[in-house]
């Protein structure tokens, strides 16, 4: 086997980022690219490559700043409301709408309102006039060799108008700077719905174009490049002279065909290749031909985190802008949050406003689960002397979504269901701007979350063994001394899911003692497993009998999944899931699903929009398209005490 | 004459606008725009028509976590440091890549750095796997059928990647609102930099066209229809044809040749003719075959208010949208602001950053001032019932730029001077973000506003007439017992402007008393009004004699102005104004322009810049384009006194 380098480096992220850019300052990359005339209607967005001068004045001649007569100041004098003067039309006034040049011999205007038509001919007038009173003149506004706008300036829709108005029909602008996005690997297959196993869909280059247009620059998309040394060199080749910085992406680790590193060593230098960070570490910073080379890892989070941490800067700068700093909130952790001592940790989190409080909730912390960046508020940075922060620790949270979003997002604890996203969904269409975001813990935890005041409901459906009844008696024991009300959201069927055709023909909970059976649990506190255990007990079947019964998944939809896939046999839950996956369904029982708020919260109009749109005909009728609910008392309280 | 309308409703614009979108919600116009299938890669920015499901898992197959070997759990029981275990290739343990399917049987990654490899077919493994470990499983960062984003959901970078790992390769999205523009009025010529007198470059439309991007809305420009009313009407039937809302700019007000009311009225509904803001009064709302028509005024400031007040509502809820709030500060109010009682007045000031505190100074009111709207960074409203806000209130402004960049700007307030905006030009060249404003309300004033603490220094040129000595004696006196630093800008040359050629043979000061001879001066407290009074003094010349000393200009450049339009024949004032404006320059003095900066602010990190710019090599060499400028003290520190 040939040598490869299998340990990379792990240096801070800003001394590597530091460094690299000290070195594109050395060798003069770090000036901004340079200018292009556009026409100044398509330069919104743009930077000035120089400073703007005004060639004309504005207003460039002298005219009528009101609609009215223009009349000259000599022969109004001595006229009043007592004796009034009279004007004769096209001689001593002469009818002008604002922005009219003003006729020779008048060097004012009387407004329209203050002016008396007696005829044709006649105008008859109230007040004397003074010298350039309602007239606009050359250079009020602009001035001819007036600086409009500096060089490294962004250009608002305000500028343009500006430059237009000062007969500026041209402007000199950075040019966007190019970067070159080559996707590499051999198991990338470009964007499908069919992918076979081991394809892996490109979707990171759409990413990072976006996010490289965001910043200003311009993309430059290549086709995929399968794992092949000298294609991959051709095509960076290609690259390098096409744009101002290259992008590959993946390959940057030390893996066997993780070619990026021996590339970019071959043709040129590398500055880093590791960094401190979770996730992003293989990430590769080097120099061919004088320009920036970099390499970044192929989870989609971290190839993220890579572009903000080390590409971001760079098309600001070849903008000759400042990378502006990103908005930040202080929030309150949720709950504890232990990182490893020597690389920085970069996590996402969803947050709440609960009362006065910016709760941070961590999501989970795949760097392959783009969809938790996408559904995250904020990212909390861990330092790398830190093992991580205490919960109720105030920490600060760089935002990914405003402020004014999130505080109109009601979080919802607890257990998860998929009628909560079309819950979520109605409430978004009948009032735009606000949302619903799901915290899924378990029914138990939600209660915990609950009590500590990190959201503002939660979604329950707790099985009491003891009475055969739902919710109540958990609310009153968990939650003892609390203003609660429960509110329901469905009746909802819960069974076994099984592989269509039912092939080990599972019948009934008996059958998942059987030796041929492999069961996929629910995890404890979820009121599944209670359900389950409740009704295993009242028949009497022991848990230690079930081949599976360790094996736990979060969701109704990963026991699905696990079915679906063949690596269990069977597994509970609820009809929704099972359909989605295309399996069976054996019935086992009906629960209650409410909503539990605390008094505090039920008060909040947020909630109260959202038990409106629990009795909309909008979320009825989208609920219809998911099977197994009954919705009869849904946004119905059934239970309070206060 | 045809009878017109020449009083409009001055109606509160939140009343108006309530009532015109209650109006527009009960016709069922409100609806966010129907939804058109998109590319996913070609998302970014468009918002969701419908709620996206993922048709594939994510993973969608079982694959390998880290690079490394696959294995088989029971293969690596009893594995130790001691006792390691030796696996074979191709049998026991397989090579795998992070991304690879997991052979079929492996069930357990063992990562690369914790495996030995022996020869070409044996491994040495040092712990046993347990299962799944590096393993991802399907669906574990997505899983089919879960919902993926809401409707109405802005889409991300993130949200576009998520999509297509999860097979969405088509997204249905907003149509984007298409929005008309029809400019009006015989007087405007499409952008230019020839325009005749009576011509008005119509830069409005490109103005509110890239408004209507930046909120999300697609503009359609029409060419500028002249004032008749019939080719508008057919323009305005056309536009309502292809757009969903449109906007008439201008002949909103009820000028001769305003045809817009009469044109809505015929052809629809006018809710609202006139509301009581300033600017901006002169608005129509109006409704057209179902749609809005909004007729905005003529003025660039005005245009633009009623479009932000009236127009960026309805793109964003045609998007299914919440118009954001736009961000706000708080500041502190430089000098008093007067305003009438009965209408809301907007703003536009200037923010600084001096030490703690934001200081808020208002600009130029004027509704043809866009260029004072281009530089503002923030808008300061009045609300109807105020008389405005004594000097030092506490008052909100909506920022029209970051903070950030208002942060990194030095505000010099004081007198102004064309070498300050080139200075400007080089601090944002060689230090991108960083900025130079110019407040200019002369040399004594500024004095006052340093010492107010509402700004970072002052520009001076204050000639003693006692001692014929520059600016320390002013200082002196004006700032008694405060640590002051004067640092030289540069030695201007002063003199007298005239037209080419000097048709009046102006020579020197003592030709301004002539009957035939027209001055225009300069305001109180300028340094050029003090010196051209030392100088008259001095050579026994009277005031009284100067025909036009009372008529003043607060800038070279207005005098320049005023002298090259023939409004004057003669000014005082800087060799580069004279040379803007091709007039003729008779030097009279040379004068010495300093810059005064408080201690606290001389520390200021950002002050420390600008003097090192003063001595760059880039702003000498830009300097020198601007003749009539001595710089060989530019930068030192001419007098301080701490």
């Amino acid at each position: 086997m040939e040598e490869r380098k299998v340990f990379l480096d792990n240096r801070p992220w800003e001394e590597a980022r530091e460094e690299f850019l000290e070195a594109l300052k050395n060798i003069g990359f770090l000036h901004p690219t340079p200018g292009e005339k556009i026409p100044t209607q398509e330069a919104l967005g743009r930077v000035t490559a120089e400073a703007v001068y005004a060639p004309l004045s504005s207003p460039h001649y002298i005219g009528a700043a009101m609609d009215g007569i223009a009349v000259r100041v000599e022969d109004t004098w001595g006229a009043s409301e007592g004796f009034p003067r009279r004007l004769v039309l096209g001689k001593e006034a002469w009818v002008v709408d604002t922005g009219d040049p003003l006729p020779e011999g008048s060097n004012a205007v009387i407004m329209l309102e203050e002016v008396t038509f007696i005829d044709e001919n006649i105008v008859e007038i109230y007040a004397p006039a003074i010298p350039w009173q309602h007239v606009r003149l050359p250079g009020e506004d602009i001035l001819a060799g007036e600086m409009l706008a500096p060089t490294n300036h962004l250009l608002t829709a305000f500028d343009l108008a500006a430059f237009l108005s000062a007969g500026v029909t041209e402007v000199k602008v950075r040019r966007r700077p190019q970067v070159a996005i080559l996707p590499t690997g051999s198991e990338l297959v470009p964007p499908t719905s069919n992918p076979l196993p081991g394809q892996i869909i490109e979707s990171n280059s759409v990413m990072l174009a976006s996010l490289v247009r965001q910043w200003g620059g311009e993309p430059h998309l290549f086709p995929i490049t399968p794992d092949d040394y000298d294609l991959l060199k051709e095509r960076l080749k290609l690259a390098l002279s096409q744009a101002d910085v290259v992008l590959i992406n993946a390959g940057s680790s030390a893996g066997r065909e993780d070619y990026t590193a021996r590339l970019v060593a071959e043709l040129g230098r590398i500055f880093t290749h590791g960094v401190a960070t979770k996730p992003g570490k293989p990430v590769i910073l080097g120099l061919v031909e004088g320009k920036p080379v970099l390499g970044v890892p192929g989870y989609p989070v971290s190839a993220a985190l890579c572009a903000e941490l080390f590409l971001r800067p760079l098309v600001y700068i070849k903008q000759g802008l400042k990378p502006p700093e990103p908005p930040e909130a202080q929030a309150i952790l949720g709950r504890k949050i232990a990182s490893s001592l020597g690389r920085e940790e970069f996590i996402r989190v969803r947050l709440a406003q609960v009362g006065e409080k910016l709760i941070a909730t961590p999501l989970g912390r795949g760097a392959g689960n783009i969809a938790s960046l996408a559904r995250a508020d904020g990212i909390l940075r861990i330092p790398r002397l830190s093992e991580g922060y205490p919960a109720g620790a105030e920490v600060k949270v760089v935002l990914l979504k405003a402020l004014e979003e999130i505080q109109a997002t009601l979080v919802i604890t607890g257990s998860d269901d998929p009628l909560l996203a079309v819950l979520g969904d109605a409430l978004r269409k009948l009032y735009p701007g606000k949302g619903l975001a799901v915290a899924k813990v378990g029914s138990l935890a939600g209660l915990n979350v609950l009590q500590r005041g990190e959201a503002h409901g939660a979604g329950i459906h707790l099985l009491d063994p003891a009475s055969g009844t739902y919710n109540v008696p958990y609310v009153e024991e968990y939650l003892r001394g609390e203003q609660v009300v429960l509110v329901n959201l469905a009746y909802r069927q819960n069974g076994l899911m099984v592989a269509p055709g039912n092939p080990k023909n599972i019948k009934s909970l008996k059958d998942l003692v059987r030796k041929d059976v492999t069961f996929v649990n629910r995890q404890p506190g979820s009121g599944t497993r209670v359900l389950l255990d409740y009704h295993l007990k009242l028949q009497g079947l022991e848990v230690k009998d079930i081949h599976g019964y360790e094996r736990e998944e979060t969701t109704h939809l990963g026991v699905a999944a696990r079915v679906a896939l063949g690596l269990a046999d069977v597994g509970l839950g609820i009809y929704a899931a099972a359909r989605a996956y295309q399996l069976e369904f054996v019935p086992v029982a009906v629960e209650r699903f409410d909503l539990c708020f605390f008094r505090e919260q039920w008060e909040n109009p947020l909630v109260q929009d959202l038990v409106k749109v629990m009795a909309s005909e909008e979320f009825r009728k989208a609920a219809q398209r998911l099977p197994g609910y009954d919705l009869k008392d849904c946004g119905q309280i059934v239970w309070k005490n206060f």
